[in-house]
């Protein structure tokens, strides 16, 4: 790669790509990429935000720019680098590091010693720098004894840095007065919606990016040491330093191939089929390098010191005598140094190439003796045998993967959505790619709800908490598909019970407790939304015996007189069984019973089909008679029988869910439109609080002082029993962005973004990660939900049995730009109204998918044709309106291919 | 206690007190106990300090008030309430309990579950309100699992709070505009100088102040709520609800009795011999009561959410039916809340003593089977049998108890030394009555060198640690002898070998590692000290055996051409053996020659007093020629025997160590004092820095970014070893204070309190908690040299074998206060100069003292006479003046007692 211009050419990539692909007439305004804002330091970032307003329609509607951290911003902050069930490394706020959880467990807090960038640089004529490649360490700095010496926490850092994060891309501008070069640096992880493979690769990409500001020319060397971490495996195993007992053998090789150099980390202690056995690799395609393989091996700091006393004498490493492997109990410390030489205004990329490669994971969640204990292989490892070899992969096929990896985030970032909606979906859809989620060899996709700090929290797809994500059904549908195969041919007995969670390895033992009301019904109408999504046929007969099984269970278990609505104990995402009957249950068995009814009359089951809608239509009836109060669905049950966790009276956030989960898989209203809005309206209204100081919360508390959020119930009108279900009164940021998603489809577009606000207001990098939403655990998954605020914001639907493809943008609705996603390809849509004109585009980026008619919103005046092209070539089709929705029909179908653009002109 | 105007009584306490006393001939200019300082709330507290000016004058000198925290500065704070051996719960800069450490050992982090305080109030005609006696929590909020509940993060809270600390004593006003109340809280640990019993009591007292800001009258409760904690005892312990398998039978109990009311919390579960044995106590002598032994026992969060309905009800707690102890596996949660009614403008103060007793103490930390394991006795556990009769000791004493402890504080901060002096000064000598030391039942008193956050760190009684602390010495001299027996008579061999370490219990194994000689020599010093500042001859008499072997012992095995300076492998506190000739481990050689010498001479032994003195002078000689550069003493040694570790031509700031501990021990000059003071403007020159930015340090770090510090090494002619000595590059406070004190005593006061402000500085409750500094572990005891700045701005020093006191104030002097200690009483010295006149008063606080001689500085006109009073009557004398030192001589004899006044007027 060479020294001149790359930033540049790198920042513009997306750009120039849009312009070629869009053609200027729909050049919009200038909201070029975010890649390309301005990089002013915010000044304002020492103070964690101040949350003491309401939001204005400005703080709503304007600007889409990612907001950027500064000061404390920058404390909490952990952007997750790494593929799906791979692991990650985490970049923090400063540059620096952290949470290595590359070992198939989550490991929050573990740093690896000696793990850290440092750049040399001599401006002709001037002493020579040395600096770690981090801002300043923040307070607090008081550990009982000192802050960490394997953090170089006494070595010379940056003054300052400001973050900003676009999953999958992160880039920190670092500020240092004393530096004769600009620094910046861009991280990134492989991350390509459809493509699952590549975005399962255990990688992080890391490029610093350096200008030469200065009169005179500067060279100087960017270097990176890493501890060989082979060895680490278990929870608690946090070394400081380079010593521990499952250190030993463990041996760093330079190697130097065709396009690739750089070193191998390994160890022979461990067996390769024990979870100690892996290898680590950092590479390079830079030319001129100085490295070590292993720093010298004596005590106390002689290591660091010897190292950091002869990389800041001269930039260059001198070469030590091989020593072999590591001694039991130690390992070694190899660093890799790119050397730059740069004319005054001259620039260059150095880029870092991260791989690892731990193949065995270990069952460690599990009490079950069938299958605690168990090994697991990762599906990378049935890809590769080693980190070196994915190194190879992923250097030579790095232009392919980044462009991909690129154009999604552009596709998704160069929007005119709010910055913080597309903050919030992007964020969370990083939860995939975390130690929330793993993937066994033969690639099947599983997950726990989230991770504590050490181990995975609540195994494993459970069903009711899956129901709130939309993020890997969208982007990852194989995925979302492998789940539902786990679902129901694993999970769903001969009965039609389904366990709500899976034992790994799968069959060996299947999870014993009651069965889940809103877990099981859901989960129906999952099916219903990945078989249309994907249009898959195979898929659906497939699995369809066993879905309904799975929904004629509710007969035999909750709705044993079929009238529709669920009653008894229904155990529930709160952990607790409702009793009675509540909408929140009962809204997804209402919509299991029409997403079924589809599905049987799709396959032919006409009978089936009639008598799910025959007790869909009884359950509605019941539900609207006998739930509603006028504002909202409450709960009814005998109180006697239910002494505790209930909440009868109250306004549950959850109350229309299933009716949510409708909306997002196009199976339309399961109940009265205007209760629906005027429910949600009441969530809004009583649920909504913009200041938690005098909120009495006795349960886990994710939102509090001057914060905003949504509470789970409230009781406006009275009747709080005295001990409500548990989680009542906490805030989750899944409920919250399911609730501003539905809302936003139903039209309260300022309520639901001011919802969104809320949430990202709370993970402001000084308060909270902002790529790390907690609930039960960090990485929780009901937080992927967000990415319905962006389906709901464009209105965007696709529905691969008909091909049909329908758009609504609901912000910023004539000059829009916004991310979509098929079953077969994603890109960008655009659209611009002026006056009574509208002029769409699609511009696909990946894949490919046939499309047999598209609709448009906003065009009242019922138009009768389109002005359709291809790639500049005419589309024939016909048009057809019905209230503001104009359908557009391609008879012969129209297929877009990676690259093509489909303009449409009405 | 009454309702009316305790408040202020209180607070005025110590000014009434000092008034009596001194009468107004010394009422100096308004400089009143710090407890009256005004309330006015810090606005600049969200920002941790910046730090990047040199201190002005200004800085240096005006103000001895103590500093304020608000905002972040709180986050860090954790104030160590409870006796010396007793273990510590600490207050936190909100009003919360933090860092529970009353089970014998450290937990850093530990937090009790549902334990704190929370009002209920009711203003006439309006709502009631209820909330945490707490200012709201401050981010991060991240944890996986949010808040923790059993913290009662979600519960209201308080909005602001303004810290002030005074060891020992704490307050905090806390802010609210919602509540009709001004409430603050006065928090306090019994700790009484020369009473060493009674500074040993596991107590905290807390004192919540309200006073009603109203129109209306106001009435209201307020309630401790605890965890009965009988069964934590190990590391990692920390309950985070009602829930460990160390709880089970655990019981409540009411007590009332004459004067105290209160829970008494117990366990049947554990053996009375066990480490998970004990008792706590939560009494009051108030009496208008409200209380819950134990909250429901239900699952979920019945327990919180009933007991905060019922008390945010009426303020008043419904009686729960007995249920006995709990079952196994949980405990249970006490309330004791006290009641309140307030006309406008009234104020009340409401007491809550809390005490334990956890007898038995397990060694832990030592590896040798012979101690391994074994159970000590807390002395305090040997005067009472459980915590209620702790608490019934306290509250029967509290009022003597209360008046030693509050005069003790006054004497100490209504002083015109600096604030930050101050703060240095106290804060640190809260160490003695931290985890770091302990007691045994026999009254012996052992200390570690600091604490790990769960574990004592670097066993026991290391005496070159000890080498530096002075604060022990000098307020509680018995517990610093019962060092001296442990290092003469346990740890020193017939061959003269001191073990630097102590296992406990003592006589059972002895440490076996090669002698440190600096902590050796030192030890002899420190002996001097003691003997001098006690005057106790036995003493002396019973341990000179042992003291003149240890002291001989450098003829064996360092010295043994005895030419006065140590060679050879000189094991030191850097960890690390010095080799060749250093004034660091010579110095002490010095001073325990000259120590031994005087002793020697006292004792009659004639002939080894002159040997010690030949052997010193050679050596003074020596080292004199051989290692002072005109600007610094250097070390000489042989490269080629010490690869590693040393450090040469470097400047050392321990490099005139011995010199430091001569002079306070009034040992006189070991140097060429011409020489030392050079050395000492040369450690300042070269080793302070008041910026750390581009300060490289691999060891550990204690100072960065843009503080203030003292490096232990610098090399600024060159030289620097490429693998100095570990730690040379590190900041200490114990070392910053001996050098600070240093200079101060040889007139660089400037210099001195520049390096005491740092100190201070970078513990600012933001970066670092002020009352814990740390250096190989928490509370770290070379910390508590920080005593010696008072003694050197003081310019006080007490020998007991002669009668003699001296005072020579270096700050402040026109108009001058300080605490003084004698060996058997303590209480302020005042003086104040009016042209050529010089007033001066000793106000005897405690204990009694003989005075023989007085010597004054600071009068150049050489007075024949002065007029001396012994509350009001006078005392002959004579006067003898020798360049500024006026010493005047009773001939027979001034006793002051307890609240005896002596005037002198020169």
């Amino acid at each position: 790669m060479g020294k001149h211009g790359k930033k540049d050419t790198l920042r513009k990539f997306s750009r120039r790509d849009f312009g070629k692909l869009v053609g200027l007439s729909l050049a919009l305004p200038a909201l070029g990429p975010s890649v390309l804002r301005g990089s002013g330091l915010m000044k304002n970032g020492d103070q964690v935000t101040s949350q003491r307003k309401r939001y204005t329609t400005k703080d709503l509607f304007t600007g889409s720019e990612v907001r950027t951290f500064t000061g404390n911003s920058l404390n909490e902050i952990a952007f997750p680098l790494g593929g799906i069930g791979a692991g990650n490394v985490s970049l923090g706020g400063r540059g620096n590091l952290r949470d290595w959880e590359i070992f198939n467990r989550p490991a929050k807090g573990r740093t690896l010693p000696y793990t850290f960038f440092a750049i040399w640089m001599k401006r002709e004529g001037s002493q020579p720098l040395a600096r770690v490649l981090e801002a300043e360490r923040r307070p607090p700095y008081g550990p009982a004894f000192g802050l960490p010496t394997g953090e170089v926490s006494g070595l010379p850092r940056l003054k300052e840095a400001r973050f900003r994060g676009e999953y999958p891309f992160a880039w920190i501008d670092f500020f240092d007065d004393d530096l004769p070069l600009d620094v910046s640096l861009e991280a990134f992880t492989l991350f390509i919606p459809l493509n699952s493979k590549d975005s399962s690769i255990p990688t992080a990409i890391f490029r610093w990016r350096l200008k030469n500001k200065a009169r005179k020319s500067v060279q100087g060397t960017v270097v990176f040491s890493m501890a060989n971490p082979i060895g680490i495996a278990k929870e608690g195993e946090k070394p400081g330093n380079c010593f521990a007992n499952y250190f030993g053998s463990n041996l760093n090789q330079f190697v130097d191939e065709s396009d690739l150099r750089g070193l191998v980390m390994s160890s022979k202690k461990h067996p390769s089929d024990d979870i100690r056995f892996g290898s680590v690799a950092i590479v390079t395609n830079h030319k001129d390098l100085t490295y070590t393989t292993h720093w010298v091996r004596t005590g106390w700091w002689d290591d660091i010191q010897q190292f950091w006393d002869d990389f800041s004498d001269d930039g260059l490493l001198k070469p030590l005598p091989d020593e072999g492997p590591t001694p039991e109990g130690r390992t070694d410390v190899g660093s890799l140094g790119l050397r730059f030489s740069l004319k005054p205004g001259e620039s260059v990329d150095l880029p870092f190439i991260l791989t690892w490669h731990f193949a065995n994971r270990v069952n460690y969640w599990d009490p079950e003796p069938e299958v605690k204990g168990k090994g697991l292989k990762n599906y990378y490892a049935s890809l590769w045998p080693d980190a070196l070899a994915v190194a190879k992969y992923v250097v030579e096929n790095l232009k392919v993967l980044e462009q991909d990896t690129r154009r999604f985030h552009d596709a998704l970032f160069s929007s005119t959505l709010p910055g913080y909606v597309l903050d919030a979906v992007s964020s969370q859809a990083s939860i995939v790619a975390t130690n929330t989620c793993l993937r066994t060899d033969d690639g099947s996709f599983f997950a726990f709800e989230g991770c504590g700090d050490e181990g995975g929290c609540c195994p494993m797809n459970c069903t009711h908490v899956w129901n709130y994500e939309q993020a890997v059904a969208h982007l990852f549908p194989d995925l979302e598909r492998s789940m539902r195969k786990t679902d129901f041919r694993v999970n769903t007995d001969e009965k039609g019970d389904m366990a709500f969670r899976t034992k790994l390895p799968v069959l060996l033992v299947r999870w014993k407790f009651r069965p889940a009301a809103d877990g099981q019904m859901g989960t129906v109408m999952k099916l219903y939304r990945d078989w249309r999504f994907s249009g898959d046929r195979e898929f659906l007969e497939d699995i369809w015996p066993q879905a309904k099984r799975a929904l004629e269970y509710a007969w035999e278990y909750w709705d044993k007189d079929r009238n529709g609505v669920l009653e008894g104990e229904q155990h529930n995402t709160y952990d607790i069984e409702f009793l009675g009957w509540t909408t929140m249950t009962s809204g997804f068995y209402l919509g299991a019973l029409r997403a079924g009814e589809e599905m049987a009359r799709y396959l032919g089951d006409v009978e089936s089909a009639r008598k799910y809608r025959e007790v869909f239509e009884k359950g509605r009836g019941r539900i609207e008679a006998e739930l509603f109060n006028g504002e909202f669905y409450i709960q009814k049950y005998d109180p006697e029988k239910a002494k505790r966790y209930q909440y009868g009276a109250g306004c549950l956030s959850d109350q229309v869910l299933g009716q949510w989960f409708a909306t997002v898989a196009g199976l339309g209203y399961l109940l009265d439109p205007s209760h629906v809005r005027k429910a949600l309206s009441s969530v809004f209204k009583y649920n909504w609080r913009t200041d938690f100081s005098n909120h009495a919360n006795v349960q886990r508390v994710y939102a509090l002082n001057d914060e905003k959020g949504l509470v789970l119930c409230t009781w406006p009108k009275g009747g709080r029993p005295s001990l409500p279900f548990p989680y009542s009164d906490e805030v989750w940021t899944g409920i919250e962005y399911q609730v501003a998603s539905h809302l936003i489809f139903e039209g309260f577009v300022k309520e639901g973004l001011s919802i969104v606000h809320g949430v990202r207001d709370r993970y402001d990098g000084g308060r909270r990660n902002p790529w790390n939403e907690v609930e039960c655990g960090n990485h929780y998954a009901r937080a992927m939900a967000s990415w319905a605020v962006l389906l709901a914001l464009s209105g965007f639907r696709w529905d691969g049995v008909p091909g049909y493809m329908e758009f609504a943008p609901r912000v910023n609705e004539k000059s829009f730009r916004s991310f979509y996603s098929t079953g077969g390809g994603w890109g960008q849509f655009r659209q611009r109204v002026n006056g009574e004109k509208l002029i769409a585009a699609l511009i696909q980026h990946y894949g490919s998918q046939t499309i047999n008619s598209l609709a448009l919103a906003g065009i009242p005046r019922h138009p009768k044709k389109a002005v359709v092209t291809k790639n500049g070539l005419g589309i024939s089709n016909t048009v057809e309106s019905v209230r503001d929705k104009t359908t557009i029909q391609f008879s012969l179908g129209v297929t877009l291919n990676t690259g093509d653009e489909l303009r449409i002109s009405v």
